[in-house]
């Protein structure tokens, strides 16, 4: 049985994570935090959320807990990240902060200095089903974009084989809370709900260097990728489309095999038998990564969808927990 | 031929007009303003929009068109109605500025003093059916709420009747447009998608009085009502059920009858085949009120649906145009 | 531990049954039935459903276990039930044919003879918050139907009291999955997207009567009802917006704690402060009855919003299941 | 002034067709056809559709027109047009039985013989931008598919000067009425409202064969492409985000220059800025298709869409109408 806490509890990713952690029989929730909405019950913020009392930030008593998950937005993260480390206390942060093992490349892409260096060698990358023996008493999880989570599962097997030849092309659609739940234009129902819109198509969103900087450390193939992320009309779910130029001596039989040796006896991913197509309802409220392949003139499509608040983010959070602290990697999440 | 100009023109109503003014061959759109977005073109603001170049009101000549059309909040909308008033120009607005008759009504309803009550007895209530006569020629029309159309259309043949005996309930429902454009969190695709929301429940609502303004001047029975709006996961569309309690000598084919002989020859009102119910459909992007009744144990359970963006707004304005300038009325509207 | 069986396993109320079974440690899934899909996995037939293998009706032995599950169209359950009973096995009927006590009745609102009327009085309301005493140990549960969950749940404070002095009017409003997973036209996406439609208006429902007779066993005010169900896009959700006219002697405080001492300790029963409203998000994907009332001119309005497929369906089934077997109420709910 | 027919007027199609004649003033429509529902008014039918009414197919006098539009499956479609044309009346067809130019294609995809091998060779294929001047005073027009209309104009500049060098993949994303209106499961409202669904991935939807004879017509390089639909929740819209790989000595200015050129004066083609996005929003209900385009590592990234029942449909069909006909191009679709 450990304690736990929760920084940010109020936007999608903290509520579904205050959800799981309440199945989950080995955990106590001792705190959620909320900077706008302190003592209040997390119900009247978020309906139909549990009935549970927020605090403000400053009154977490980060030394009472064994670990805190990070809702909070990346600059935030990386200080409350600072301040729990030092108290004794483990970290698994869903924000972007961790992410990148890299300050310069941070820099880059954040447009601001990292705010904790000295932490980024300590983070480990929590993709749970390729990390899983770094993530056993790691102090300090970095959890993965939801994006990077369906496009790296779906890129492994064939990275540890050197099997991708070229140029991959990621086609992305997401759900609307992928966006956070701070009110803007873009995501309100009226503009959302008749369009179908591309965005940071090509090689300029952020989830772009995550990803290929963890492919970088699988093989020295080093893909580089094409990433076309599409807002969908849909609240939660998130699929990928990938397109890989394989390298020629690879057959679709073998690639499924390959995929289906990789990921044996992985409780959370699913492969499909040739030629069926993964959708957003075979995962939805589950932290499944179901995954389907093609070949088609020496290409590989792959479709590979999960939900992106529970295997995109808070499911895969709980799952780190769960190999961080040695329970039953499962637990709360079937 | 007339010029027209729009106040306020990148809200989901201004939009709609502009819309519907493009196939009106007997109007020219002057000009077009928006505050937060002078000198951009419409489409860029409002995907999918016609490209027409906004400006900021400051620069808009008044004096230079025949009829403004005010899409603005209520207060903006007093103001600039009085500028429009004093240049010599008409207007439509399609506020809330205007549609009480009575100023203390209005300060206890929205808060405040009217900010041009000299006007209140010039402003025409632009509910086209029933006012025809007086919006001839008229120089302010105030242009209805969208929950008041369709309950006023629905009840306006009992009420000359004076067939209703009591109190009536008023359900009705709304598309998120009706909410406006601007960000907020109740309007967030993810808040709305997953919910059925009822709001300012019972006698709370700012379109009570309105309703019940008009259906005084209509007969002495005026009937008190319980209204209820609700939210909807829906673009456009409104839908009203009514339950009215009747006067006992009153049968459904009378009624029936009834409403077929007030509005006959009416071009935006279908009388339903007794029994048949309106559905938001019905009505989708049309100027049309679709109107069902059903007859239950002394009750008259009606339904009426309209486009809350065209009968409810842009398009009641722009028949109210028709008929102040004496172009056939269904024009730009069919 | 107890051994289950669902027959009709691949309906929305299947499914969702079959979910909530695997979360309840107490209970072991048997046996899953399907006509249509036999010798295939659920999760084939419906995606992310669990997968599990469905088996022909005729292979289904009902004898091997404790309880079975009815999610069959009504005329099948009448004859699937007596089967059960006939094994020795207990039976919870989702369809609604034990839901009438009186075979007359069943008959003048289902166009046919009932098919196992000696069945009748035993089978028991399955309405768990009022008829708790009665579903211990019974052999026979009908489970409520998903409009009259919330109705009921409404009115049973008043009714004991009798404090309703008319005619009440239910407004209420219901996502697509109620409709069931045949493919029909008024079901299909494009359909249902851009529109809100009332059906069944006035005292047509097959729900009337079951409504009525059960509220006639709490009172002999024996109120009718005007019941006006509506369609809306949504997946899944069920509010009530209830119209009742009060006895004079009552106020709104009174009637408030009326409510809160009826459904004191009711783990599924939220009663929320005066004037605030119940909506779906509120109680999506939970077992809970979220009840809300504001009192206008003498008339109590009241919201009552439920997961159709949970405390509507599945989910009070499997709370009646727990309390048959004298376990937790709570188990595999929350 | 001409008179037309529609055959196949109740699918989503058919009444989108029916919508648009209806504002256009040099046409008469003079009959429409169910087969199912004959004797009808279409807005039975058809909530919200005009008030016209329905005659059996037997009792069209095709001969009595000049002109009918076949919104009927392709096998129905070739028959159709066979005793149209004999009857000297000119035929729009919708379907795609005569979208391929060659009989032994149309066997391998379609399953079965060609009803009408005769009249391909006659059949002008309807995409109005690329084949104008054939379709002045065509008899037979084959309307292009809703998918390949966005691809073939996105690759149409990039083709006429040989600047693709290789294959070129298509992530394209429709809307659910691009299904048709016949009940299935696939379509109904809960299956799809949670899901996004790719279908028919790699070669073997029907339109890869359309789209890769028109390429072949245009340039000898006959790029073969990957084609991968997937079903979004959503009623209208079409977005097909295409991936080119580019003879290198093409940069993005240039090749931007060069859809701005190819496409000068086209009244419904609109070239973005470069960076910019299409987005289904920015052409809903209307018959416009908008391109987006940005190079990326010597791959053209390419954002097509339009309204698939407008220029994917029936907007096309229309525009057509008019070039075949002589009419002004824009005539009934601004």
């Amino acid at each position: 049985m450990i304690d736990v806490g929760v920084l940010g509890a109020t936007g999608y990713t903290g509520v579904e994570l205050i959800r799981l952690l309440g199945r989950h029989e080995q955990v106590q929730l001792k705190f959620a935090t909320s900077r706008s909405n302190p003592d209040r019950s997390l119900a009247q913020v978020f309906p139909g959320a549990p009935d549970f009392n927020l605090i403000d930030p400053e009154h977490a008593a980060l030394e009472d807990v064994d670990l805190v998950f990070l809702c909070l937005p990346h600059e935030q993260s990386a200080e409350a990240a600072a301040a729990a480390l030092q108290a004794g206390t483990r970290v698994i942060d869903l924000s972007a902060a961790f992410r990148l093992a890299d300050a310069d490349t941070y820099r880059r892409w954040y447009g601001q200095r990292h705010p904790a260096p000295e932490l980024l060698d300590e983070a480990v990358y929590g993709l749970t089903e390729t990390e899983r023996e770094r993530l056993v008493g790691a102090r300090l999880v970095a959890n993965p974009g939801c994006y990077p989570t369906t496009v790296l599962l779906a890129l492994y097997p064939l990275l540890l084989e050197s099997a991708v030849s070229g140029q991959v092309i990621v086609d992305a659609k997401s759900g609307v809370s992928g966006a956070g739940r701070t009110p803007k234009l873009a995501s309100q129902f009226v503009e959302v709900a008749e369009d179908l819109r591309p965005y940071s198509i090509g090689r300029t969103h952020r989830h772009l260097p995550e990803m290929e900087a963890i492919l970088a450390r699988w093989s020295d193939t080093k893909p580089r990728l094409i990433f076309s992320p599409h807002l969908v009309p849909i609240s939660r779910g998130l699929l990928s489309t990938l397109y890989i130029p394989l390298r020629s001596d690879w057959v679709e039989p073998q690639l499924h095999d390959l995929y289906l040796e990789t990921y044996t006896d992985e409780p959370f991913i699913t492969i499909l038998p040739v030629g069926e197509v993964a959708t957003m309802r075979q995962v939805n409220y589950s932290n499944r990564c179901v995954i389907g392949m093609t070949e088609v003139d020496g290409t590989l499509v792959v479709t590979a969808a999960i939900d992106n608040l529970q295997k995109g983010a808070a499911g895969q959070a709980l799952q780190n927990m769960n190999v961080v602290f040695g329970f039953e990697e499962t637990t709360g999440l079937l």
